[in-house]
């Protein structure tokens, strides 16, 4: 279903040719004569059409599509709420899940004494990063695998489930080894060949926001996933880019209540990400709870002023706890539990 | 305090040439060279200094201003919250504020319905417009004074105070007569002749953020109204313009603790404009209260789908009844009342 | 026309609650239904109606505007270009009128000397601020009406006509007294009282952009002015705010050609303010010729590094000689001269 | 070179850890204390340190780094142009290069009347999608492999280069078998899997923008190839986000002139991404050649109403032929050939 609006000056023969257009694609046109302006509705079922095709028809001034470009992923499609079951806890359900730990892996101790904090403080999932995208290829890459092993020890060890991730279709075999839910990161939100494999995984994904995405996109990056066959895939919104320069990226919480109105699917808040301040994780974390998200993804690092990336917005084991303990009565006011 | 980066071909004579600007504006110069660049310090105290001055000297690469720019605004200048107090109440302190009531003044008995619904559900401010700022000259302009008069009515019959847009200088003695806050809009929060104006008014100030300005662009706004000797003025975040297209504007929730960070001034939320649908507006209120925003300014119309503006953000009544419900609960998770 | 678009789960009372209203205001409803959405869309001929109205009534997902808001500023209102006339030279038509000068009025000294430096290389308008919009309550605000005698003492000396800014309603009248040509700055774009004064005015006025604003929004301030009786308009683009961070601004040079197709009104382009740095003057004003634009307005100061503002981006005499030189090429490049 | 501000109530012991951290990394420190802040400069030359290594200390306020972080990429490292050789053409040097041809290889027929059309008209390179990236899974994913031989038999045909895109790491070495530049799109400018696999290539590398990406982060994206061996690198600017709407992007063109001056690789504009609209092409293509551009990539389809992406920014060939004829005059204009 679409409309095409016509020019003002455009002839007959050119509405002709759109409604011809629009036959011949298997549709039925609904003509509109304003007196500025003809619009042709595209009424009825057919293939996928693309807006694009009526646009390059001459006196064609703007065509607009009227439905959504997502369907598995829209909340027309699946009324309930995907809920995405793990060891003992569930993630779009009543609880908002908490997933904590270091921005890189950087040795064995140090990701076993962020493990034993998070899980202490009451975190029900291990962050930390393996394969690390850096702007620089100059910087710190990750451990790759070793960081994996790590990840797997500290999990052995305390029960957290492991979320990493993965940044290129032939790792994603190798990281599924090790983890319990795959990330996307922002940066590889629209790569493609990447969504197609961990779309054929059965771990759960963690599809991070690009800074530079619309919710629409969002929607868009998670459709692959689930039309190559996972339905296990949870939206992460971790700031977008404007034109403020106190926070490294604008916090978007709106995004929250919207993707829970266009989609069935989960909403995990990530505010290390969003503001790049310590400070700042705290209210932005009671926030997300209050806006309705189902979960956190939060940099906590043993010794963030050694850490060998995000030092600046990892948290401290003890601000942790303190931030753990506030986010309960935030939870307990929207009636979820953490 | 600044920072002159040189550029890595200066010559010894440009450098010189920085130098000795920096002695005859009275500051110490600091020379340190690196490998690769040389940069020279301006330190000490002297008349202000405009970055761009040293921009226009040859072989200048770039200037980093140390210092802030604005200075009654921050919180380094009064280190105490600035607390305002109204008949009965404050706005800054432990209480958060809700201003509510229609986006215009439309009638004396739409003004006096809303007035009367928002008093009920534990507003204390009424809103509402009877000079619009509209991007159309075609639409609907306000009443006027004529609607300063309804607003005094229902102030007098409800004990709310007023809150209204002020548009240009003239006007402003006028407003004041009937206002108890001066609202300076959006598209006016650089409009220095008004900013001047209502700086030598004895009436408190709301000052909307621009949508597309920084922070530290609506702290200089600020600054203007204080250093015309109005020290009364809270801040009000309304959304930014971002690429993202299912909200008619971006609510920047982390403005809160950088505002709360950077300056004594109160913050006000408004989720009505910040997202444009009436949806939204409750879970962005909860929001703006867990970032510990001091208070709301929140569209209401009694009859919404008959509203001359702004109808598909305003909420009913009952909305807003049942929305103040869900707010005392989250205000008292954080230590606040309402 | 409008198109008014219901949600999926709307009801056929909802529905109908559209079309009533639709036959309320004077219009014909043409109602399609599609498999998955129902649309309804508006058409004839009543008074004007706002989106909004639709989107307050309850299944409405959405509703699309046909037509565009601006009236007058609009191509189809006024297919040939508006060719606005002076002493000796025309701006809209095959000549590229170029503005030169300071960004303020310094002083008699300094004024003069940009005026002769800037006619003996070929502008034919002389611009230059008494009134100056600063970010900053303490920076320097201009010389006000001494500013304004400074510039026409440069004008009958040189033949120059002169563009300078006013800031507030109640200055159109004496700014009107010296200058040829009004300039209402980025912003005050938004700023509807100001817009209306100069609308009132003879003189014609130069529009700047917002940096925060669309190109619609943009014609619908020049709307403004137009409704207003003053039908001598030209459009500014200045550079519009991105996350970019090289450049103070991101020239929109695609503005040129957009307005042109959507107006009939001239297009200046501010090469100075767009970028921010002295050395992109030249490339970005061979480029808004070659894009179309009917004109350019440059800062150009006989010592830039002693200018009181922008002098980063203000040229030496000499450099704008040479620029003016290399812009003859190309505006013969594209039948156009200078 | 870095320089850290110290928050104005930071004590003298966290200075101190400054200024140790600074020591211990083997730089040397350099204290300036203003009446208000200070600052402590890290001078000389050690191994790469990340900024946050500092912010995450107490009591600093922020740290500006001083050198910029592409070191391969810029014009410090390389004064001299970058000029990539080709049978019979270079890129880089006096001659604008015209890359042109379909958004998508729909078919052999197709892509051959593209071919021989773009050649006719002076185009030096085919330009043709194998693979495709799509927002939606279910719209045209291109060819494939199938698709870049018909691209071969073109060039055969023709003598025209081929520039196509490459998705991801493990079709490098397929697409280098038939493609003279492999082309990164904009999506993928941050998959560091992708760059690295390029960076390993001997196939000179076109690198797209990302469409909310700064030239600094494209200057790192180029920076990841030429840290992997392969020098021939050229960047292409295709519009980024903004809150415009008429155009699909806004073209930054400004992007020229400041690549050329941090960078010596090659610069590109791609005018029909940029706009998104066939009519605005024209005028965007001279813009980028008054600019400085070193070459176009245009997409230019047989029959754009039936192209299966991109028909309203593709344009006729009879539309190109004319295109070419001024940008001939243009070139010329700013002494360069095309």
């Amino acid at each position: 279903m679409m409309i095409v609006v016509m020019k003002s000056d455009a002839t007959v023969k050119q509405t002709s040719t759109v409604i011809k257009k629009i036959q011949e694609l298997g549709f039925e046109p609904h003509l509109s004569k304003g007196e500025e302006k003809t619009i042709v509705g595209m009424v009825g079922s057919g293939k996928k059409v693309e807006p694009e095709i009526f646009m390059a028809i001459p006196g064609v001034d703007s065509v607009v599509p009227i439905l959504k470009p997502f369907k598995l992923a829209s909340r027309e499609f699946q009324k309930r709420p995907t809920i995405i079951p793990f060891n003992g806890f569930t993630i779009g359900g009543d609880e908002v899940i908490v997933m904590a730990g270091p921005c890189s892996v950087e040795s064995r101790e140090q990701t076993l004494e962020a493990a034993d904090a998070v899980v202490k403080a009451g975190a029900k999932v291990l962050r930390g990063g393996a394969y690390k995208p850096r702007t620089s290829p100059y910087s710190f890459q990750g451990l790759g695998e070793e960081g994996l092993k790590i990840l797997k020890e500290a999990s052995d060890r305390t029960g957290l489930a492991i979320v990493t991730e993965v940044m290129s279709p032939d790792k994603v075999e190798l990281v599924a080894k090790y983890a319990d839910i795959l990330q996307i990161g922002a940066r590889n939100m629209q790569n493609y060949s990447l969504l197609e494999a961990v779309g054929k995984s059965t771990r759960p994904v963690l599809l991070k926001r690009g800074m530079m995405s619309t919710i629409e996109e969002l929607l868009m990056a998670a459709e692959y996933i689930l039309a190559n066959g996972n339905p296990n895939v949870m939206l992460c919104e971790r700031g977008i880019r404007t034109f403020e320069k106190y926070t490294r990226n604008t916090l978007d919480i709106s995004a929250v209540p919207i993707i829970k109105q266009l989609s069935h699917l989960p909403v995990i808040i990530d505010p290390s990400h969003a503001s790049g301040k310590r400070e700042l994780v705290d209210p932005m974390s009671k926030c997300a709870i209050a806006a309705g998200a189902d979960g956190l993804i939060i940099e906590v690092h043993p010794h963030p002023e050694e850490a060998l990336s995000d030092g600046a917005q990892s948290l401290h084991p003890e601000e942790f706890d303190k931030l753990m303990i506030g986010l309960k009565t935030i939870a307990a006011a929207v009636n979820k539990k953490i």
